[in-house]
């Protein structure tokens, strides 16, 4: 296990980050929860625990060193950008908050100073207000890396499921022409060696979906499944990476079928995420698998309307504290 | 409640059809179904009993009429094309079988002898070598019924879920054309009307989806919500039909989310079956809303790869003769 704790950004602090950052680390030890200390917002995190009146001790602290010895007394926060709680009414001043807790918390995890980042939600618009200038966090993360935006892929894992979308943010109608055998192939041997590497999964099964109704049918629906996926199959295969498909996406989620394999590999956003989110909405995690650092993400949003009420559900965020924990603490012993 | 018993169609009688419907007849006091009849394959389903080793008397009828009083004793099947049981075995002798029994089913209902049809799974492929020309039994159905192929709409309905696929089998790269606002309009009628009709929900709930991922983001991925989904919304609500959306797909078929609408009108395939199969795989019911008989179907495949082997799950087409048997009660109450 790694003497570095996790790193986690605050996310957007008129969102529910704030919030559910406070209750993972009062079930830190329900959970077993490895020590995290958050990158600023000492003080509003403070506000935030009296807003929703539950005890949670904050303490400013200069270095990741310093948390594992409070994090059984106190949420440990390093000094860092900050301002005041106000949830449900985003602007670029708690924007510009949430940009730099992320750069600090990256920072620290690509400098070695954390074992993993884990990032609470953030609104994209509003960050690119401040300056944020990516598709996504994964794509900023690539960036800090110094690796091209491609070489880190999002993955959705549940308790049920664990799924990657191959193309995520286009519309629906572009999906067909963005399909290549390369990215499948790319992409396939970036999550068999991650899920080996992360996931203590030594030979992982990837089931590759495919694209039409019933898979194309031979060709009658649809031909994306002969002409770019079953090639992908074949190369994957010749790695020696156990790849199986295309599979009609459509059963490929059921009881029985998942238990076939350790990740799905889908053509596009709501063929990965419909799943996740119908079997383990309030688990879903988002890892960012290919890079040289750990990240998970809660699979949610900042859910600007229910904030500052106690009414987000914390365990999304728990099971990616959880997640990044036990992914860095295999990537140390490896 | 009619004095007709349900009608059920064998099948082909290679795949699972003939044990699945043994089963539920096992089944029937347990699950409190109503009474039954086979249309045809007298002989197959003793094989089938037989080779199954389950005590299940099978006893040939001429008219639906003797169907209720025998129900307790013995399975009853009306006289009609037979043959021999060879699980696992598909040729066009059997798919002949298959689309006799069907068409035999199928007229018994509309002609008034029975209260509703429920249809065991058949291989297209092997049924169109022996005469049958439509997409699926559905547009089968319309046409028997003198209706347009539209007029017949599917739905799929499991006990977390029911959804109907706006586009069914056609490739996804052909969806985002074959989508208009008259359809979903159209859909969306027959939906509310067959949902407080069959259904007993006096003022359904529908949830529209979007296309695109996260029904688009105001526009930047794809632009079908704005010019295509909302249009339809607005028009359904100007009918008093309670209709919401475009919502984003991924996050409808989360728990909470799935409290919130009674049906979710989905405009794809595996947008609408992906959360369907992955909740209610044993239990998902295809339901043909719009015509004038009562049809279900248990919403899976012949699998041939397992038939004869008892190993198949009859959930499905027990929940298929349960909901034939509630809607047809609510048309006869109605």
């Amino acid at each position: 296990m790694s003497q570095f704790p996790l790193v986690l950004s605050l996310g957007d602090p008129a969102g529910i980050g704030p919030e559910l950052i406070i209750q993972a680390w009062r079930e830190r030890e329900a959970k077993g929860l490895m020590p995290f200390v958050v990158a600023g917002g000492a003080q509003i995190l403070s506000q935030a625990a009296e807003v929703l009146e539950v005890p949670a001790p904050v303490q400013n602290i200069a270095s990741t060193h310093e948390a594992a010895e409070i994090f059984a007394d106190a949420l440990p926060v390093l000094t860092g950008e900050d301002g005041d709680y106000l949830p449900g009414a985003p602007d670029v001043v708690g924007a510009a908050v949430a940009w730099n807790s992320l750069r600090q918390a990256t920072a620290l995890v690509v400098g070695g100073d954390a074992a993993a980042l884990v990032t609470a939600p953030i609104a994209k618009g509003l960050l690119e207000q401040v300056g944020f200038a990516y598709p996504g966090q994964t794509e900023f993360l690539a960036n800090a890396c110094d690796l091209p935006e491609d070489a880190a892929v999002m993955m959705l894992a549940g308790p049920s499921l664990r799924t990657i979308p191959l193309t995520v943010h286009c519309p629906l109608a572009e999906v067909p022409q963005r399909l290549s055998t390369d990215l499948i192939i790319t992409r396939g041997r970036i999550v068999a060696a991650a899920l080996a590497r992360d996931f203590g999964i030594t030979q992982p099964r990837l089931a590759v979906t495919g694209l039409n109704p019933h898979a194309g049918e031979d060709g009658k629906f649809g031909n994306e499944e002969q002409a770019i996926i079953a090639p992908a199959i074949a190369a994957l295969l010749a790695d020696g990476i156990t790849a199986t498909g295309p599979h009609p996406a459509d059963a490929l989620f059921s009881p029985h079928s998942r238990t076939g394999f350790d990740a799905a590999l889908c053509m596009y956003h709501d063929q990965a995420l419909i799943p996740v989110k119908a079997l383990d909405f309030d688990q879903g995690v988002n890892v960012t698998l290919g890079l040289p650092i750990v990240r998970t993400s809660p699979d949610h949003g900042t859910a600007f309307d229910i904030a500052g009420k106690g009414a987000a559900h914390p365990g999304a965020m728990i099971a990616a504290i959880r997640m990044a924990g036990l992914c860095a603490a295999r990537r140390a012993d490896g």
